[in-house]
């Protein structure tokens, strides 16, 4: 708490009402940050892990930065073909997994000093070929017992719920999945200079999402007046939908859940009726079609759905829907950390509403030092 | 429907005023069916599935089945040291999993015609060592599709919440872990055979837990007064409080989710205050300390907390709680067999209590043969 008073001296709001909109709109600048730390002067990622003989990546965090190794699973295995494996760290510690000793272990944590985390990192060490820590404080004891750091330069992040730290962490993820992709060859030169690029243009589209900021207060009204909201994605936008329920939980205390799209009828459906906004989260990928049929399913039982989307995306599926966010379209791989942006002004805007302490909810602290 | 209308003409609820307690009573005789069906003589596992040469296993299923397989993934890392992966059916299939051609795939499905997992499984073959079946129906199309095929003899399911099949499923997991054991040599006969006799007094055990069901009513109808609910776990208990969640949300349509205990203060503890009860899944283990300790947070917030525990662990840490259930003293490793009674039982009396359909409940089907 006192380190989060003495930052609070060095930072203020710079005009915004609230930390968290600051720091939700400082996005494209610390995601472009973190790029240019990363990217050599030949456009190709150049961080300082080494791929080579690594075959398998563990990624352990808590929370939001957990998210952010989820959808990173996915980078890891379809651009770099190599398994990868996500675990919460308070799980992951306690149920002394099985590990390779060929496999490099990632740990993921804003402060650096996320008590599970920490436990975690101690737990493997000596079991695997490399630590890497990527945190947002490059001092902090995650980062000092890491064979190597990777700072995600967000820059100090004061609200309580993570924002600016989630989208640099995958930004730092999506590279280490295109280095990777070059140590073993699955993609070539071109081709991860493509993505390289496709990266840094995300940073650019999220100007555009956030100063398509006046679509949300009206949603937010209604969200607001809800009991429950149910967020639904599938592949890399399922972790998507995880942030997004989280976001709200911690700021507007709506119990806000999510769940990978193609679960909904083993049971959740069953939650659904007139009064329980479904918010999906379906940019036009090869998922679509799957989504918009579970979307549908919910339609059919008089469920209200919000559809986040691009205006191709609207275009084909938003006929009936409650209400609609236009992205910018994106390619499909980097839509994660782009719509990150939706996740959180749907959060902010729905607290703003509901006139919650949003920069300091209850019961929550700002870095969890305790197990 | 017209298979569950011909089988509705077959069975009848034996006295029992839903199909649901007739199938949670059964357990106890289902449970050691399944047992009989594939232990030997000498009380060694003996199930035509052959872990030579295998590296790793991969549990894919969805719903109730899925969480089946996360409790299994502790029983495999833990007892038998081999690294399990688990997914829903619906994510594994569309992210185009990277799988050791070593792995043995592993599907558990109820009825054996769940679409996601049935596509899954023409996904994978080919890919891997060796494709499994755990399957209640042996005639189904994931059970023909595969290379070896467990029944798990829990006879026909009615009700659409399922209970029954979720024991029997994690009775014949269990002895898979023990089979594999043995195939690598982590734990030697006298250790195996010591398991297999838990195992068998687990359905005893079960039989207890079934007498005392008259613990439930009192606090189901609180519960069903409740919009919100939180079931929290550690272990292997973390997918006993999903199952308990999923269960809840089924037939009573109560918003219920659950957490690892560990992740409750990376967000959700937002979500706490005196409306909201608390469901903890706590048998005196390993991380029964843990537990508590994240339990009494919630209580520091004053949730209302319903601890599920063994009588020591009640003595240990029942103070302050607003309700309490009493199950057997069972050997830790099984006790998520014997702590799905509970987590049925909640949910029955809760839906009960509200006069919601239990044994059909909206929304819902028993088998999901479409995406």
């Amino acid at each position: 708490l006192q380190r989060i008073a003495v930052d609070q001296a060095r930072v203020d709001k710079a005009g915004y009402r609230h930390f968290m909109a600051k720091e939700i709109a400082e996005q494209p600048t610390v995601v472009a940050n973190a790029l240019a730390a990363y990217i050599d002067e030949g456009g190709m990622p150049a961080l300082p892990v080494d791929f080579t003989g690594v075959d398998r990546v563990v990624l352990v965090a808590c929370g939001t930065a957990s998210y952010a190794c989820h959808v990173a699973k996915y980078w890891f295995e379809q651009i770099a073909r190599i398994p990868a494996e996500i675990d919460v760290a308070s799980e992951f510690r306690y149920r002394d997994p099985v590990l390779s000793p060929r496999s490099m272990a990632v740990f993921v944590s804003q402060s650096g000093e996320t008590a599970d985390t920490l436990a975690a990192l101690r737990h493997v060490r000596g079991q695997v070929a490399q630590v890497v820590a990527v945190v947002n404080v490059p001092t902090s004891s995650i980062a000092r017992e890491a064979d190597c750091v990777l700072p995600i330069w967000a820059g100090v992040e004061i609200g309580v719920a993570s924002t600016k730290a989630f989208t640099c962490q995958l930004t730092v993820l999506a590279l280490m999945a295109l280095q990777a992709a070059k140590a073993r060859g699955t993609i070539d030169d071109a081709q991860i200079a493509a993505h390289v690029q496709g990266l840094r243009s995300v940073a650019g589209l999220m100007n555009v999402a956030i100063d398509g900021a006046n679509a949300y207060p009206a949603v937010a009204q209604q969200l607001a007046q809800a009991r429950d909201i149910l967020f639904l994605g599938r592949g890399p936008m399922f972790p998507l939908a995880l942030e997004g329920a989280l976001k709200l939980k911690e700021i507007s205390y709506i119990h806000a859940e999510a769940y990978a799209s193609g679960e909904l009828k083993h049971g959740p459906i069953a939650l659904i009726d007139a009064d329980v906004p479904v918010i999906v989260f379906a940019p036009p990928d090869g998922l679509f079609d799957k989504t918009v049929s579970n979307m549908q399913e919910v339609m059919a039982r008089h469920g209200k759905v919000l559809l986040v989307s691009d205006a191709h995306g609207i275009a084909e599926a938003g006929e009936g829907v409650w209400a609609t966010i236009t992205m910018p379209s994106v390619d499909a791989v980097w839509a994660p950390i782009l719509y990150a942006v939706p996740a959180q002004f749907l959060a902010y805007y729905t607290a703003v509403a509901k006139g919650t302490d949003v920069d300091q909810p209850r019961n929550l602290a700002k870095s969890v030092t305790v197990e």
